[in-house]
């Protein structure tokens, strides 16, 4: 998987999940650091259509394996540091 | 909702989302830092049947519409930083 061309390809990802995967609206979810595999898993079903969604079962449509991988691992080389609340 | 309370219950989480909501295993989504809204409607929809997951079918079905916001809340309220890669 190619991260390089994953960034590329995550472009029509910031509307919503944000330029660096932190979600800009609260319906989606943070991607940065998300795992390759788990989100791999997800573009799958809702390519598949075991996971539903309105807006993502149109966008994971037309992907490849390919440009699922490398997507996948654009967002799993951002890294995520969590601060517990004190 | 009462993220104190979403603390506690998070403990049945931990162990494959981590302590601090970083997963711990990649099959498992971060949730630090995800929104009330977001982990809710993915609660619900694992109770309901209409997302689909071996695991979490299983954690969900047992779960109040007030414990799943309490623990939605808790997750909310853990910071998240991104730092893409250089």
């Amino acid at each position: 998987a190619d991260p390089e061309a994953g960034r590329k390809l995550a472009a029509q990802c910031k509307t919503c999940h944000g330029l660096d995967g932190i979600a800009t609206i609260p319906i989606a979810p943070n991607l940065a650091g998300e795992s390759q595999i788990y989100i791999q898993n997800q573009l799958k079903a809702f390519r598949s259509g075991k996971r539903e969604h309105e807006m993502m079962t149109v966008v994971a449509r037309d992907l490849t394996d390919q440009q699922i991988a490398d997507v996948a691992a654009w967002y799993e080389s951002i890294e995520v540091t969590a601060k517990l609340p004190e």
